[in-house]
């Protein structure tokens, strides 16, 4: 069985074209009552996938004996009953078989995570260092050990890879070129010609793409989209690292734009004729709420701290009333909410949530941004913006990427069964 | 016949509940062929309409009896064609039958249009003047009379005027309530409550909405969205008068946001702590580029010019090379750069609409805007942005809600059969 880093992704979303055939109709079976377990609020039994699906009982069975030989699903305490009889038993979505591999490659830590088919973690790795001295090659090799140890781990806990998806803080284009990471200072990255020189990690199998390189900040707003409890399906996902991304998600699906480069709410001026940003502009929010710039404004000098610090460290002073470190997470706060003021006036979104490096610090940041919300949005008085910190914490990205690859399993399930098979 | 001001407005979308009748299966076969016969690049024949409705050749013809007997349709000069045989007569929406009205309430203008079926304006009028010391009811009643005039017009030309649209620059509910309009000084102003103690001027039919409110930047980008020739399905359009507002258009439809208050571009903050807006914010978009302010920057005083004549004075001065009226316009440019450059970094969207009074400034509004999204974009560099003037003019929100009126019969065309019947 081959085993590759890299192909062509593929739609999921078109049915087979022609008629449907013998093996194409098991195959929409399968993913149909997968998908009804996947989305199921309590393991649903049998009988209650034939009323949910409109297939027979006889049909549910069998394709549910494909499921469970294929590790895809497993049985679970019995569902209660209310009405008369034996209390039917559940399925779940099984916590060995496939799983997915997130990988993040951001300007000062690399994290790595598994998360199997039911969406739970179940191997998280994040190194701390900075990487904008180290070359894109260099960084992607460290990233690839890790992924090692991390595919090791997942065996060992009856979990196989079958896909990755590589969040990075920048323009990627649809063949995995990054174009631009400004903070890291990288252009024009091939990152899956660069991944390809090392020894495969995944077990391809028809239908998932082996890896996927996309914006960090969309990663983790899908993440956050797809995590429990369901929240709000149109929001402004804000991912405050060195960098900061925004992921805009609408109707329950990411908005991408126009090619592509949606979400780039760093570089929405904030003072226009203010400090220079590395992206050539000015006056950029990144220079003002970005993570170096609360830490230089806090009065700390980020090459004395260790690189997974910063945060914390920004943190510990502020819970400890530091007045350098209040004021400056206040002026972030603040230039985050005027940024965060004219995206709402322009789009009327109603939930915000901090992501990234941010949500540790959100209890700081959330007055300030609230406050220049009802200062500045035309609707704020009637129609009230909630700003929360996100509930996935500073690894939403890696996890959103390995969420993205384990939604791709479930949505076509046939392709793990024929190489289970 | 009952002839109202205002009804509730009726869902378009879907197809009538529950089993098809007879009477529901024929007005679905005419809006299908109305419809295909709209769409058409060329006048189509009844041969053309059935291969394209895959109807019948009996049904398509009684179909296209009803819509030339409700004046729906007109028949043209016989459609180019390359087989043998006598040329087949091509049809056409009819310039006779019913049509929309469109309004607007602008801070310095009134204006009322007629837009026929197929789409041209038969009746315009602006009237301009400064409406901010008018009472709501006074203005309305203003646009009542030349709206009058509009419908004695229309008639003369043979046609009916069977629903209103009306444009308002500010924030509207889904009850027509004007929320805020900060630059007219409007605060919860009942629209249709204050419409309906004027004597109806719509002949209300089934299917269309006797009156509909809507945000002028709403209206003037869905203008630009059905003007013709079609253009890209996806930008965003800035309405430049003395406030601005924008209209998103993402694939083809206008993005409203969660609650319906999308687009106040005007009120971006675009020098934070700058000069206080009408809105309660500071450094608004409004206060660097709207009308006023760029009348103010070259030094002309508001109050002498007549209310026609800022928007033309300032382009006549900027022709004749007048240095202060340029480096107003340049500076208006630049804030309106500076904002545009932050929703294209964030929106990724290709395509910039500059409507409203900001058309017949292009010319000089163009390349600091320009200037600005290539400074400031991240990826300006290889993925150009088109800025340009909208065809429509500054009167674009008054054109637009009236084809919103002219899509709804379209749409729907058995409620005008059934009053014409």
């Amino acid at each position: 069985m081959p085993t590759l880093w890299h192909c062509q992704g593929v739609s999921l979303t078109h049915a087979p074209a022609g008629a449907v055939r013998q093996g194409s109709l098991r195959e929409l079976n399968l993913a149909l009552v997968l998908g009804r377990i996947a989305a199921a609020e309590r393991p649903p039994s049998r009988a209650d996938l034939a009323t949910a699906t409109g297939l027979t009982r006889a049909t549910v069975s069998a394709v549910v004996e494909d499921l469970l030989a294929g590790q895809l699903v497993s049985e679970s305490d019995p569902a209660p009953r209310s009405g008369a009889g034996r209390p039917a038993r559940g399925l779940v979505l099984a916590d060995q078989g496939p799983a997915g591999l997130g990988l993040e490659v951001n300007v000062d830590y690399l994290a790595v995570c598994v998360v199997d088919l039911a969406g739970e973690v179940r191997h998280r790795t994040v190194h701390r260092a900075d990487l904008r001295p180290v070359a894109p090659a260099d960084a992607l090799a460290q990233l690839v050990e890790m992924a090692g140890a991390a595919r090791d781990d997942a065996a060992d806990q009856g979990l196989t890879l079958v896909g990755a998806a590589l969040a990075v803080p920048g323009l990627v284009d649809d063949a995995g070129l990054v174009r631009l990471a400004p903070n890291l200072g990288w252009q024009d990255v091939p990152v899956p010609a660069l991944l390809a020189e090392h020894p495969p990690l995944i077990e391809q199998v028809p239908g998932v793409p082996a890896l996927v390189v996309d914006n960090e900040a969309n990663l983790a707003a899908l993440g956050e989209l797809h995590s429990q409890p369901p929240g709000p399906s149109s929001f402004l996902h804000i991912s405050g690292e060195v960098g900061i991304g925004a992921g805009i998600v609408l109707d329950g699906a990411l908005f991408r734009g126009v090619r592509g480069w949606s979400g780039e709410i760093g570089h929405l001026p904030v003072h226009p004729e203010g400090r220079p940003c590395r992206c050539g502009g000015q006056g950029c929010l990144e220079q003002y709420a970005g993570q170096e710039a609360i830490v230089a404004a806090a009065g700390l000098v980020r090459a004395e701290l260790p690189a997974d610090t910063a945060t914390a460290r920004l943190a510990e002073l502020a819970e400890a009333g530091d007045a350098d470190a209040l004021r400056a997470l206040h002026d972030a706060g603040t230039a985050l909410g005027v940024a965060v003021a004219g995206v709402v006036n322009l789009l009327d979104l109603d939930t915000v949530v901090l992501g990234g490096g941010y949500a540790a610090l959100a209890p700081w940041l959330c007055p300030p941004v609230l406050a220049e919300i009802g200062a500045r949005v035309l609707t704020a008085a009637w129609s009230p913006v909630t700003v929360r910190p996100s509930t996935l914490g500073a690894e939403a990205a890696a996890v959103g990427a390995a969420g993205s690859v384990v939604r791709r399993i479930v949505a076509q399930p046939a392709g793990w069964l024929a190489r289970a098979g």
